[in-house]
C-alpha cells in the first residue's frame, strides 16, 4: 500500500480568498476577546464516554473558577440527562450573576422550545441556533438549493425570536453560526446571517453573537483570517454583531486560526479546554489565552494553577493532556539538553541582578511559577544532559552549589550512571552517585569522630581529633596556618596521606530550614591526581574538615 | 493566586517586522519542500529516556521506509553512545544511497573534528553548525558582543571546510543555524549567515543549508513567515542557500509557522513525526505532509499506513500519540454525535454514485483508507449519538441496513442502553441490544423448526411448518396472497397472534462471505401498535418467515 502518487486526483487546493488591501498581518491582539467555552457542549459530546451530571457540575464550577463568563453547557434537546442537567442549573441556582450559560439546538421549532424551556428562570442567557451552510452538506446531506438553507436560517431566527418571548423574566441574547462557514461561499454566509439580523433586530447595545465555525479545518490559518476580515468588511450592521471564531484542529492550527481571527476583527473565541472537541479537537482557550498572556494581555482568564485545572480535565473527559501540549504539558517546561539546562541556569541566575520586573529566561517563554509551577521540574537529567543539568538538580534537591570545576569532575561519573541506566536519573539518583563519588556515606575508611582545634602559642592551628580507621578510633593531631592546613597536617602525620589542597569554597545551605553548610575542596593526591572533597555540617568550620576527610578518603 | 492582572510588568509584545508590501498570505503551498527528520537528535534529546541503539535503528528504518532524504541522526560529540551509534550507520552501510544524513555540532573545533570523523566514508552527509545569535543569549548565556557572536560562526565555518577537506571521499554538505533565529535581529542573522557563506563559499549547484530556527515559539505565526519573508529577500546569493524552517511549539502554532513559513519562500522543513522535540515539540511532519497531501500536493512522504508509525514511534520515544492528533489520533476520524454521524454516511453513499475520485465527505477532511485505517472506525456510539450511529455500526458489523423509520424505533433502545451504561457502546452492546429487542436469541417463544412452502390451485399460497411453542414443536398451517400472508395467516389460525404487516423489505448481507439475507417487517399488533421484526437466513424466503414470527414474538 503506498499514498497516492498524485494526490490532486483525488484532493483539489482551497481557492483563494477575493480580499482587496489585506488588513491582518499587520495588527496584533492587544486585548483579550470574549471567551465562550463550549467544553460541555462541542468537547463533551465527542468523548468516548460523555460526562455524567456530577463530572458536568465540576467542570461547571472550574469554568465559573477560570473566569469564564460565557459557557455552552449543552444540547437541551438532545436528551433528559442533558435537559435535566441545564435545567438543574438553573434551579440550584449555580450560575453566578455575571456568568451566561449558552445552549445549542438545530433550527427545529420542537428543539428551540425545548431548548427556551430548559434555560427558562436564568438571569441571562445565550440560545445558540445554527444550519449548515456550504455546498457539500446542501447537496450531500440536505439535497436543498441556496434558498431553503436561508429559510431554515430565517425560521430558526423567527422560532428564537417567539419563544424568548414566552419567557421575559430571562434576558436572552441570540447566536447564529452558518456552520461549515470555512468552507461556504463567503457571500452566501453573509446573506444567511443578514437574514438572521432582519428577524432578530439586534442593536450595538444588545448584538447578536455571529459565530463562523471553521467546521472542518480546511486551509492553512491565513485563509481563515482573509475569511473573517472579509466577513467583517461586507457584514452590513457589523457594529451590532460579536463576530465569534469557533475552529478545528483537523490541520493542526486552529490556535493560530483563531489568533489570525483576532487579528482580522472578530471579537470572541469559542473553544475547549486543552483543545478538546469534535475529532482533532477545537481551539485550545488555554493556549490562546496563555499565549496572549506571555505577550503582556491580560486574557481574563486565571491558569495560576494549571495543575489543578488538568487534573480535573482529565478526570471529567477522561482523555490526557499530552506532555507536550504548550504550557500545560508536564514535559513543556523540561530541559534535558545540557546546554539548554545551561542556559536557563543562566537565566535565572540574571534575573536575581536585573532592576526591571520582565521575564527573559532563556527556552522558556513563559515564567512556570505564573502556572503554579515550581522550577525543580524545569532541568532534568538523562544521557543527553551534559553537565549543566545535574548541577541543577543537586542545588534544587540539596542546596549544593559545585564549583564549575567540581561540575566537569562529577559530570563523568553521572554521564556513566546515565549511560548504564538508559533512563532519567532521578534527584535520587544523582544524590546517591555524589554521595558514593564523594565519599559521603557512613561507610567510609576515615571517619570524623570529634576534634577540638586551638590556636598555638606560636599563632599557628592546632588541630586534635578522633578519627575513625576502618571503624577504630584514633586520637591524632596536626598543626598549620589555618584549620584546613592542621587537618592536612594531621592527615600525613597520622595516617601517610599526603594531599594537597589547591582551592576550595563553601557556602550555607539554601535547603531546609537547618543552617548548614556545605565546603569543597579539590585537592591533589599523592600521585598528583585532582582529588574533590565534599563536606556537609551544621558548623561551617567541621564542613571544611569533613571536606578534607572526603578527599583522604578518595586518595586513601 | 492569581495570575497577573497587568502583565505587561512582566511580559511585552513581540515587535512587528519592518516588511513593505509583504507576499506571503496571497501564496500557497504548491510543492512539497525539502524534509529533514530531527527525531533522532532534537527529538531524541528531549526524551525522558532516550533512544537506546536498537530503537535509535528502529527509528532510523522507519524514516527510511518513510521517504525521508534528510535525516539528523545525532549529536556525534555528545559521547560515546551517539558517535558509536552514527559511525556504526556508516560502517554496516545502513544508509540508502540516496539519503542524506546529518549530524549537528556546535562550533568548537574539537566537536567538529569529532562530526566529521563519525560520518567518514559515507557516501553524503550533511554537517551541521549552530550558534545562538539574539540579543537574550548573547547577553545571558555568552556575555558577548554581536562582533564576537559573528566570529563564532565564522570560526564554526572554517572548521567545517577544513574538516571536509580531510575527508575527500565523502560528499559533504554543510548546514548553518543561527540558533534563536526567531528572537534575533534579523538583520544581524543575515550578517551570520552572510559570513558563514563567505568562507564556505556555496555554489547554486550546492548551495548551503541555512536553517532558521524558532528556538522558541515567541509571537503568532504570522510574524516568523514575516521574518522569513525579510530573509529570502535580503539575504545575499539567495540562489546559492536552501532555506530551512525549524519551529517549535511553544504556542501551539508550530505547523502554522512551518506553513507560512513556506508561502514566505522557505525551501525545507525541519521537525519530528508527531510533533516531537525540546519542550512543547518541533513542529510535527506528519501534519505539515498530511496538510499538503489533503490540498492535493504530494509530499513525497509515505503514511499510507500510519498506525505502523505510530507503533513504532510510541515504541521509541515512550511518549503517547494524543488521541486527537492531527491524522494520526485514535479519535480523529470518529464521530460520535448523531448529526456528523448522518452526515458521513450520506457522504459515503454519494460517493457511491459519483463521476469523479475528489474526496468530499462532510466532517472528513482525508479520506481515512488513505492512512491506512478503516471506516469502521469512523462511526462511535456514546449517549450523545441520536440515531445515525448505530445505523452505521449495525451495517458495518452485522451488514444490516435497517430502514429509516425502524432506525427509529430502534433508537430508544440503544439510547436507553448509553445513557444506563454511561459509557461509548461497543459494536458487540448495540448487536445484542437489538437482538433482544427483535427476538433473535436461540430462547424465543416462537421458534421456527422447517417449513414448507406450496401452491394451491387457486394461486393463493399454502404455509405448513412446524413452529416449537415454549419448546414444544407444533404442526401449523395458513393461506394467504403470498408467502408472507400466509404466514400472518398461520400464526393468526394456530397461535391467536394477529398482526398486520404495512411494510416489508429485504436485502443481502454484504458482511461475511456465505450470501444470507436480512429481513425486516413493520406490523402493527393486536393493539395497534408498531411492532417491527427482524429476520436473518440463507435463504431469502426463510429470511421473511424468520422476520414475521420474530414480529409475532414481540407481540405474543
Amino acid at each position: 500500500m503506498s499514498m497516492l502518487k498524485n494526490p490532486s486526483v483525488k484532493y483539489r487546493p482551497f481557492p483563494q480568498v477575493p480580499l482587496e488591501n489585506r488588513q491582518w498581518p499587520s495588527r496584533t491582539i492587544t486585548h483579550a476577546p470574549r471567551w465562550l467555552s463550549t467544553d460541555m457542549r462541542d468537547g463533551n459530546q465527542s468523548l468516548i464516554d460523555p460526562m455524567d451530571a456530577d463530572k458536568k457540575a465540576r467542570f461547571f464550577d472550574l469554568l465559573v473558577s477560570l473566569g469564564l463568563k460565557e459557557i455552552e453547557v449543552g444540547f437541551p434537546s438532545a436528551g433528559a440527562t442533558e435537559y435535566d442537567f441545564i435545567r438543574g442549573l438553573v434551579d440550584q441556582g449555580r450560575i453566578p450573576d455575571d456568568v451566561f450559560v449558552q445552549v445549542l439546538t438545530q433550527s427545529r421549532e420542537d428543539l428551540i422550545k425545548t431548548s427556551f424551556e430548559s434555560l427558562a428562570g436564568a438571569k441571562q442567557a445565550i440560545v445558540h441556533v445554527y444550519n449548515a451552510v456550504s455546498p457539500l452538506w446542501r447537496k450531500v446531506v440536505f439535497g436543498m438549493e441556496p434558498a431553503e438553507i436561508k429559510e431554515i436560517a430565517r425560521t430558526g431566527a423567527t422560532f428564537l425570536r417567539d419563544q424568548a418571548a414566552r419567557f421575559p423574566q430571562t434576558d436572552w441574547h441570540f447566536e447564529y453560526s452558518p456552520e461549515t462557514f470555512s468552507t461556504a461561499e463567503l457571500d452566501f454566509s453573509i446573506e444567511c446571517c443578514e437574514a438572521v439580523m432582519e428577524i432578530l433586530q439586534p442593536t450595538t447595545d444588545k448584538p447578536i453573537i455571529l459565530n463562523l465555525p471553521a467546521t472542518i479545518e480546511a486551509a492553512t490559518p491565513n485563509i481563515y483570517a482573509d475569511q473573517i476580515e472579509y466577513f467583517c468588511r461586507n457584514l452590513p450592521n457589523r457594529d451590532r454583531a460579536i463576530i465569534s471564531l469557533h475552529t478545528h484542529n483537523d490541520r493542526g492550527t486552529g490556535v493560530a486560526a483563531a489568533e489570525l481571527g483576532l487579528m482580522a476583527g472578530a471579537d470572541r473565541v469559542e473553544g475547549c479546554l486543552f483543545g478538546n472537541g469534535e475529532r482533532t479537537g477545537n481551539c485550545c482557550l488555554v493556549t490562546v489565552a496563555l499565549n496572549m498572556y506571555t505577550q503582556g494581555v491580560d486574557p481574563g482568564l486565571d491558569f495560576s494553577d494549571i495543575d489543578k485545572v488538568i487534573q480535573t480535565v482529565e478526570y471529567c473527559n477522561q482523555l490526557p493532556v499530552h506532555p507536550r501540549h504548550p504550557y500545560g504539558g508536564e514535559l513543556v517546561f523540561t530541559a534535558f539538553s545540557g546546554s539548554h539546562q545551561d542556559a536557563i541556569k543562566k537565566g535565572f541566575a540574571a534575573r536575581e541582578t536585573q532592576n526591571d520586573e520582565l521575564w527573559a529566561v532563556p527556552y522558556l517563554p513563559i515564567d512556570p511559577a505564573d502556572l503554579g509551577r515550581s522550577y525543580e521540574a524545569v532541568i532534568r537529567v538523562n544521557s543527553q544532559s551534559g553537565k549543566g543539568g545535574f548541577a541543577w538538580v543537586l542545588e534544587q534537591d540539596q542546596g549544593l552549589k559545585l564549583p564549575k570545576k567540581m561540575q566537569a569532575h562529577f559530570s563523568r561519573h553521572v554521564q556513566e550512571l546515565a549511560d548504564e541506566l538508559g533512563r532519567e536519573l532521578q534527584a535520587a539518583d544523582i544524590w546517591t552517585v555524589f554521595q558514593k563519588t564523594y565519599h559521603l556515606g557512613e561507610e567510609q575508611r576515615l571517619q570524623l569522630v570529634d576534634y577540638e582545634e586551638a590556636r598555638a602559642p606560636d599563632g599557628t592551628r592546632v588541630f586534635a581529633g578522633k578519627i575513625a580507621v576502618d571503624g577504630e578510633v584514633r586520637s591524632v593531631s596536626g598543626r598549620g596556618n589555618g584549620l584546613i592546613s592542621s587537618v592536612v597536617a594531621t592527615l600525613k602525620d597520622g595516617f601517610g596521606i599526603a594531599i594537597d589542597v589547591r582551592d576550595y569554597a563553601e557556602h550555607a545551605l539554601q535547603a531546609g530550614s537547618d543552617a548548614r553548610a556545605a565546603a569543597y575542596v579539590e585537592c591533589t593526591g599523592p600521585d598528583g591526581k585532582v582529588i574533590w572533597g565534599v563536606g556537609i555540617d551544621e558548623d561551617v568550620a567541621t564542613a571544611s574538615v569533613r571536606a578534607i576527610l572526603s578527599a583522604a578518603n578518595a586518595a586513601g
